[in-house]
């Protein structure tokens, strides 16, 4: 079964559900590609801070050699790192991710943050995460210059659709009205503990599709030792909240599942990731069920605000959640 | 004694207490301005939404002519509003304001929220506040050009120093870098629920000058009936918090003089608002005492992101604050 996919406000279609290459190793990344465009994923969330954009690209050349797919079926996402926001910049570095990942085009292209780094050069440091001792620098473009470097590449064909990642709704309300192209999509940190009620509804009365990252809330940040997620009292794990627990009961679905179909039900795509394949098509399959209204309101009421992914944790001071 | 002042990054003096002018009756207006400025207020914070400039300036002509002070004692403050964001409608705003005050000259002039509504003829509407039936419809303005026409209004001398409201980091920062004349202000929601930790640190670092609005939380919100704050759950009275209790009696004062000297401690100016004379002269002498470094933290950790003041409240998409 073909996973369903949205038209975006540029005509373009985007596929509901996606892999998330964000924390995927670039040692397992080639095989990990191409498993899950084995698996039905069409749609790959990458960006060049992930560090991980050349094997990606061997995954996605592999599979397309062997007739898996073709290019034009697959929707590839990346994101413009910070460091890269100054208007003459930015060209290149939508270069050099599509250099890395084997492709002349991207589908999505966003603006990952709303916060302009001082400019590294890749020869030095690439990719210049803020983490890395000695990058940070606060850099002086703004979000308006850089949104119209961003639209000057889909004149040039290097990308068919621009978008917006970390923005709130401030800040994607003035991108409305400086904007020549309008946003095509807005990407945020969503789950049941952050439900981004007004963020969502801003989005869709402008016709901007939602994706959300991080859709297992603390769960999806385990790995990274995150003290925000490791809060046992506050950041109980969503697969065990009854409302989410006995929606998988109840249709013989994966806590994951339930997760990731409250959220499609909502309009908002995900992109989990996995490097496990049975996962991996589970992740896949969350659209062929439904929940009830009284299901999906029972598990947004869980909502209390609660974000994991801000890079004032990484002591930069990087405003943009505060 | 006077009110401690700071140098803003102008080289402006303002007061770290205030008298704030929202929800104050325009009936009772003018004598409680005069009173204010006899009980030793010298900073006014106002603005055109709040529907009560004329009375406002009544309080202060009594006051000047009386030769209790003279204007250049004053700090006034007053804020564009949200239908007044095109570039060609800041200078007949001030205007307004200015002739509604009777006054030449205002000493800060903040954007009141990052949010261009469309514009409104005073002559049908005036002020015209979002919920006012039929009033609110989304106008066109980015922020950077509201910015560089309150800018103009520092070169033609109609105001002293500019700022903003409502910002959150990510249009500060923005803010910082379109900015010919820095902001030397930002007018904030501010309360041990809501401490704003990031803003501030950002504030600092650039050396703008914070100013806390709804200094009792939920206390401040009761008149209006808020169902936010009267969330007895989340939203306990902050009089009664323990930390804010304990310093009052240890100290001899009021829970409300802690607070705002909780406030004042962490470089936050105050705008705190009473009808009563006593409580007046209460709020206005907050900084004769200073609470213990435990104390302040013990305050600060009553902290729950919880905000009381925000328009979506009212059923408008104004999403300044999702």
């Amino acid at each position: 079964m073909p996973t369903p996919s949205v038209k975006l406000n540029n005509g373009q279609q985007m596929p509901l559900v996606g892999f998330g290459l964000w924390k995927v190793d670039g040692a397992v990344a080639p095989d990990l590609v191409y498993e899950a465009i084995k698996t039905g994923y069409r749609m790959f969330d990458g960006a060049s801070v992930y560090g991980n954009e050349v094997e990606v690209g061997r995954g996605i050349k592999r599979a397309i050699s062997e007739g898996l797919v073709e290019r034009s079926d697959l929707f590839i996402v990346s994101k413009l790192w910070c460091v890269f926001h100054e208007p003459n910049r930015v060209k290149e570095a939508i270069q050099r991710s599509l250099s890395d990942l084997g492709l002349d085009y991207i589908d999505l292209y966003y603006i990952h943050f709303p916060y302009a780094m001082g400019y590294v050069d890749p020869a030095e440091q690439y990719p210049a995460d803020w983490d890395v001792p000695g990058v940070f620098k606060r850099g002086t473009t703004t979000l308006e210059q850089t949104w119209h470097a961003l639209e000057k590449l889909v004149e040039e064909g290097l990308t068919k659709s621009i978008g917006v990642s970390n923005y709130n709704g401030t800040a994607l309300n003035d991108l409305i009205n400086y904007a020549k192209i309008q946003p095509a999509a807005l990407q945020i940190e969503h789950h049941p503990y952050l439900t981004q009620e007004t963020l969502l509804k801003t989005a869709n009365h402008h016709g901007i599709q939602v994706t959300a990252y991080s859709s297992f809330g603390p769960g999806s940040y385990i790995e990274l030792n995150s003290n925000r997620a490791q809060d046992s009292e506050n950041a109980k794990p969503l697969f065990e909240q009854s409302p989410v627990a006995q929606a998988a009961q109840k249709y013989g679905k994966s806590p994951a599942q339930v997760l990731l179909r409250w959220s499609t039900q909502r309009g908002v795509a995900v992109i989990p990731k996995s490097n496990n394949v049975k996962r991996l098509s589970e992740n896949l399959n969350n659209t062929d069920f439904d929940l009830s209204k009284e299901e999906l309101e029972a598990i947004s009421s869980l909502n209390k605000n609660l974000r994991f992914n801000d890079p004032i944790d990484d002591g930069v001071l990087i405003p943009v959640f505060g």
